[in-house]
């Protein structure tokens, strides 16, 4: 099981690819994209389509996590977030992977053990868990292993709760 | 200039495909998309992708025409509407077309000649433009062959507006 978890956005992207290696969770990679704001949407898109492409064949990814989304206050950006995880469902069916989706309290709950934690604190967990992970210059980054780490976790969750 | 309209929607997509021949607009294809409800959200997105992806080759489309959506009663909707979307803008960004968009108003004013019209009347325009045209079961049909006729009369139409 190789889970690629991304939380995508037109300006940050973040992603993260996380298995375990003799049983202890490890991250592959992780990091972000950011599209270039001047280029037509179908541009971006194709950007965005090809970047996930590459990973998912280059790490051999089995599963993709992420979020759902929710209506915030603006309605625009919520439709072009939908353009984005269009594409991901889509590279989900092409390459014939699981799809995970988890809400933002599920995320920050498997991370932290509550549901209304701050994004500092799910970051400082990620933190001890991976004390050799580089400080990632974006929280979408953070953010993204997070969810990557919720697909992983996905079995043992289901245990629990 | 092979102009594909498409009324994306997950229950029923209507798509027509037009030209001029001889001077003479045609329409080449229409008809309509309807995904298996019982099948998972990649699963369609993957049947719709590979739908157009066909007709894009099969008929050399040069051009896709949509209208630009609007937030209607139901959010979950609207964002399964972008998710649709999002693989029109990799569809047209993967096989070079250029992409069109107009809004409802435009679209009926376009046909009809009034921006207010109901969706009878441009379903009348449509009928003594093309008399032969056999009258399509579902009216998503319709409004997709008004829409991929304002891709392909954009030039004539920034003419005159």
């Amino acid at each position: 099981m190789i889970v690629l978890g991304i939380d995508p956005g037109f300006t940050i992207t973040g992603f993260s690819i996380v298995c375990k290696i003799q049983g202890k969770d490890t991250v592959l990679d992780c990091g972000y994209l950011s599209l270039p704001a001047k280029k037509t949407l179908d541009i971006r898109i194709g950007i965005f389509f090809n970047f996930f492409m590459e990973k998912i064949k280059k790490f051999q990814i089995t599963d993709i996590s992420i979020e759902t989304p929710f209506l915030g206050k603006n309605v625009q950006s919520f439709l072009k977030l939908g353009y984005l995880r269009g594409v991901l469902y889509l590279l989900a069916n092409q390459n014939d992977l699981q799809l995970h989706e988890f809400s933002p309290r599920e995320v920050k709950r498997a991370v932290t053990g509550f549901g209304g934690a701050q994004k500092e604190q799910v970051a400082q967990v990620l933190f001890m868990l991976f004390p050799k992970l580089p400080k990632p210059k974006k929280e979408d980054v953070t953010d993204a292993i997070a969810i990557s780490l919720c697909g992983l976790w996905q079995q043992k969750r289901s245990n629990f709760l």
